[in-house]
């Protein structure tokens, strides 16, 4: 039986030069990068250089990047961070309803710390408009957050416009690049972004860290107190291998950021294609169009059946997809991106989602859209929706 | 030239076995452990495992541990969830003036956010008195933080007592354990004692992970807002590699405790005795009874010179020492530690902080033994404050 793996969203092995780069500093370049010999000069050079390499992967200036256990601390410490140290210019923060839960989440945290929150919706595509951010903003606005493409649903979000929306209101823009980052090109030095997170697994580097740049000048109050790493914005001893993967996979990403959106573009817009014409009453979430998505993600509702009967039945053939994000997988509720995209709580439900990544080939296409149509078939005879949805003369 | 590496409250080696441990988990076993597939569950089976084995080091039920990514985010996360989830019980607060920064500076944190921190100190052997700690507690106090033994001057803390004492005030417990846990017992069954930090370095894990208990019914806000993973009291994917290195770390630990603790204590106990012979106007700080002291842990302050000097000229000769907490070496500024145990700031500037570790051999000792005092006289012979001193009619 084939092993195909199409969640990278959830999760990504390192690449084999990554795991190069991480060993020698577990086992003998393992000293601390605040020390003061030469334990701690090696571990520190070698931190100085993930820093510069993360940062070319975005514009950025290496000293404007701090660096998280992951992109959920990374949207954390700039929702939360950002917003208490505005606090006495205002504190009313605006996101988009489809955020990952690690800004939405820490904007519903600041609402028990005094702040209002307003969410700004998307349409049916998954788009949210620039202009309906330009009318949420207030003059107690210190913070508009929205992010630079969506993970579930793969739409690129338009926040070239918005960063400048907020840049005219002087309202500090963060944008969750978690899903974005080394996918479609990213430069903070062209846009009036003042924070952007990223994350190191979606960049195939190790889990546990991630990076959240902040602009010079841009005020925050460290989430991790403690020493003085990170220029005082972020507490801990650094985590010295997973910085130094990650830096390696930024590297690697910005090299070859082209030829892996073409790559993976191949395959999700040829799954996004053949798709529907293999099962019926399936529809594409997101944007239709394949160059407004990520490239490495194909989406879909399936209507009359449950993801989550699916994802198993895929799972006996081989292939591990999710049916939305793994962060919330476990919540066992419907998708918050579906909802917000005004899709249907029983269409919502049969959701999919296809991640690919640098170890697929394009004959898992093949083996997908061969797979599937008989496990929905399957399932669809056991629902009663699908036969009541028959019986009222679909088909 | 000899490598002699006494720095390991900075930073420490993983253990070869940990490092196997870790490899699987970086390339082929990569999954999310949140997903819905045969990836996930492997992941998901590691983790839980690796939550057992962390868990039995402290004598806590596995589901009442949260991995975090360091001591530093454990300990925010104690300190500000406990205190921000008790907000409608009061606003006060209670640490020792020794903790570690990660509680300090939480604990500053919170009085911003409207707190009142009441810091109880430390006698010149570092310890807490328990009695000091009751007459702090309020009827609005939320929390008490004191660590079990401080990591800088070895001093092991009488927190059996002092849990004892908040538990009979119904005020919750919290311990910063990162220097102690694997060193000294510590059972949380057996303790009154509401949440426990610990961080994987110390132990010989891989760095960028650490554990948080919390007892069950223990309220406290996550830090980190996302998704429901570590039972929704910590967002963010699980850094698997990170976690299964840090369960195996623990595991070898809590086995090889009292071997690793006799082992390190004859070294420890070896240069606490000789150096002061060796060298003069040389004192120990922290507790003067190796039994009261983190068997790893050797630190002195050594008149007339800074700490500083003296870490230059050894790391010349092969070794590799500290001046304290690497979190704050880069601070430049004195220990709080050794101020709040009433030790002058002329003196305590001349600090040395030596942190054995499994791969140091008893012959360490005797080259630090002879390698420190030529540094020393060295080193005073361009000290005005020495000249002043011999002038006086000292030496």
């Amino acid at each position: 039986m084939p092993e195909v793996y199409l969640d990278h969203y959830a999760a990504s092995p390192v690449l084999p030069e990554v795991a190069d780069s991480i060993k020698p500093y577990l086992l003998q370049d393992f000293g601390n990068p605040s020390s003061l010999h030469s334990w701690g000069d090696s571990a520190r050079q070698a931190v100085e250089v993930a820093r510069e390499r993360v940062a070319a992967l975005i514009g950025a200036k290496p000293e404007e990047i701090i660096f998280t256990s992951g992109g959920t601390e990374a949207n954390n410490t700039a929702v939360k961070g950002i917003a208490w140290a505005s606090r006495k210019k205002g504190s009313h923060v605006v996101v988009s309803a489809i955020e990952h839960f690690s800004v939405l989440h820490a904007a519903r945290t600041l609402e028990k710390f005094e702040f209002d929150v307003t969410e700004v919706g998307a349409d049916r595509q998954g788009l949210v408009d620039p202009e309906e951010v330009r009318g949420a903003i207030r003059d107690d606005t210190v913070l508009v957050s929205v992010m630079a493409a969506n993970g579930e649903i793969g739409t690129i979000q338009p926040i070239r416009k918005i960063a400048a929306i907020a840049a005219e209101k002087g309202v500090p823009f963060h944008t969750d690049a978690v899903a974005a980052a080394g996918y479609i090109p990213l430069d903070v030095s062209e846009m009036s972004v003042s924070a952007m997170s990223i994350s190191s697994d979606m960049l195939y580097g190790p889990k546990g860290v991630g990076a959240l740049w902040v602009r010079k000048g841009q005020r925050i109050m460290p989430l991790l107190d403690g020493g003085v790493q990170e220029g005082g914005r972020r507490g801990g001893t650094e985590n010295v291998p997973g910085v130094v993967g990650m830096g390696k996979a930024a590297e690697l990403a910005a090299r070859d950021l082209e030829s892996r959106a073409a790559y993976l573009r191949a395959m999700s817009s040829s799954l996004l294609e053949k798709l529907p014409a293999a099962i019926s009453r399936l529809r594409i979430t997101g944007h239709t169009d394949p160059e407004m998505r990520l490239p490495w993600n194909a989406s879909f509702a399936v209507e009359f059946i449950e993801g989550e009967g699916m994802l198993l039945f895929l799972d006996q053939k081989g292939i591990a997809v999710s049916s939305g994000s793994a962060c919330t997988s476990r919540a066992l509720k419907g998708s918050h991106v579906l909802s917000a995209c005004d899709i249907p709580a029983e269409i919502a439900q049969g959701s999919l989602l296809f991640s690919f990544g640098l170890g697929n080939k394009p004959e898992d296409v093949d083996y997908v859209i061969e797979t599937l149509p008989p496990i929905v078939d399957r399932l669809r005879q056991m629902s009663p929706l699908y036969d009541k949805f028959l019986k009222a003369g679909g088909g």
